[in-house]
């Protein structure tokens, strides 16, 4: 049996995107790699799941000595069906992306990057979620190699707090000034819906937008450092219980 | 100018469930009301949005005062475009469900309808999730009037912690013995997937399972005060952000 690490790889932006292969790319010396990945994009998918359809696997060709899989579903329909049927123990690490495109301050609720990294932290195994601030298919992944393979080396080294799972984005088009471990930035989406008349009088809208990022002074949040050309890595828990507001609630609800 | 708080309900059951309906009946007294709900079902959604398909909303007939729109995309899609295109002015208070089954312990993640709620709060909205424990679409809700009605009051008196939303479940096919504030439990899905073939000989699986609490014995969580016919309060943030760990986060990337 194998002694090197078995590393789940997934994403959201699915089987063919470039992002995938360039994080396989990088962390392939680390260990035996398996990467199960939707067979379409998926963004936005945040931890959706399926449970009105059923779903496939389909096994790729290898790419060099790592085994692909697609399937029929969401990020976490990966994550999920690779530990029920495809890996044949438990992985010790999981990564996710490279996303193509920012996953950075309080709208990574809606990531299916995080959602599949979120997954596999509450299945109890280490994980890691990569996205580049660059939404373009072409984009250069090449400056983000020497902080994914630190970063998941030191992972790999030291484990992960239980129940947490890191979130990493990576400034575009530069060479990173170095790592900053921070928190999400709160903000909103403006303008968030383009509004059409389609050809029979009925309107019709599609979601855009911006995001508004609430606390720009902030040097305790992740977009702060972004535009200053850092990578961040921001600390995620799956558990959004507000722990400590319990006694306002108990007060509050007489 | 009306007085009355406004009162936007969505669900993820969708625009033909019942619990949306009876979650109407029990708050119409105090409010006026717009619901905006998924066309169809959309279970286990999380904060899923669609960014690559337009969206329709359609409006029905109103059911008693309460104005009726659905929308053809994802719960957290509805509370978006609810407050982008179709309420006049903030809402004072977001309602979701009543969903058909329950949304307990630390597998709320994949809840469409707690998705809905989470959306509504980080838009600065007060916001509660409300789930029976029984999936049956004949559900009795009779049980749940007096403690929604309960709780609304509350909230629309006091308000809620700055980014915090409720998440409320109720026992089904009794009347509960009380209401606990608390924290939900952890555990996980056990034996996730059937597993067919189909008739040209391929495999193909399908979601199921169980939740397997990992901590029964705990009467600091949701699912023991479950167990024991009570109401449940869980208060959810929607900032996953892990900020105790950072320093731990800090020293292991060297």
């Amino acid at each position: 049996m194998s002694e090197r690490p078995l590393i789940l790889i997934s994403n959201d932006d699915g089987i063919n995107a470039r992002g995938l292969f360039h994080l396989i790319d990088c962390v392939k010396e680390m260990g035996d790699i398996i990467a199960v990945a939707p067979d379409m994009p998926h963004s936005a998918q945040s931890s959706a799941i399926s449970v009105e359809k059923p779903l496939r696997i389909t096994q790729h060709k290898d790419y060099h000595t790592a085994q692909i899989y697609s399937v029929s579903g969401t990020p976490v329909d990966c994550v999920k069906l690779a530990l029920h049927a495809i890996v044949v123990r438990k992985p010790d690490l999981m990564l996710s992306g490279i996303n193509h495109g920012s996953n950075s301050g309080n709208s990574i609720i809606y990531s299916g990057t995080m959602g599949a990294a979120i997954e596999a932290c509450m299945a109890g195994i280490p994980a890691i979620g990569y996205s580049l601030l660059d939404h373009s298919p072409q984009a250069d992944f090449t400056p983000t190699t020497g902080y994914i393979r630190l970063i998941t080396r030191n992972v790999i080294k030291h484990g992960l707090p239980k129940d947490v799972c890191l979130n990493v984005n990576i400034p575009a088009n530069c060479q990173p000034e170095g790592i900053k471990i921070t928190r999400a930035a709160r903000g909103h989406w403006g303008e968030e819906y383009a509004e059409y008349t389609d050809p029979h009088g009925r309107k019709f809208y599609w979601l855009t937008g911006h995001f508004v990022n609430e606390e720009p002074e902030s040097d305790e949040t992740d977009i702060y450092w972004l535009d200053r050309k850092h990578v961040t890595i921001v600390p995620a828990r799956p558990d959004q219980t507000a722990t400590d507001t319990i006694p306002d609630i108990t007060r509050l609800i007489e």
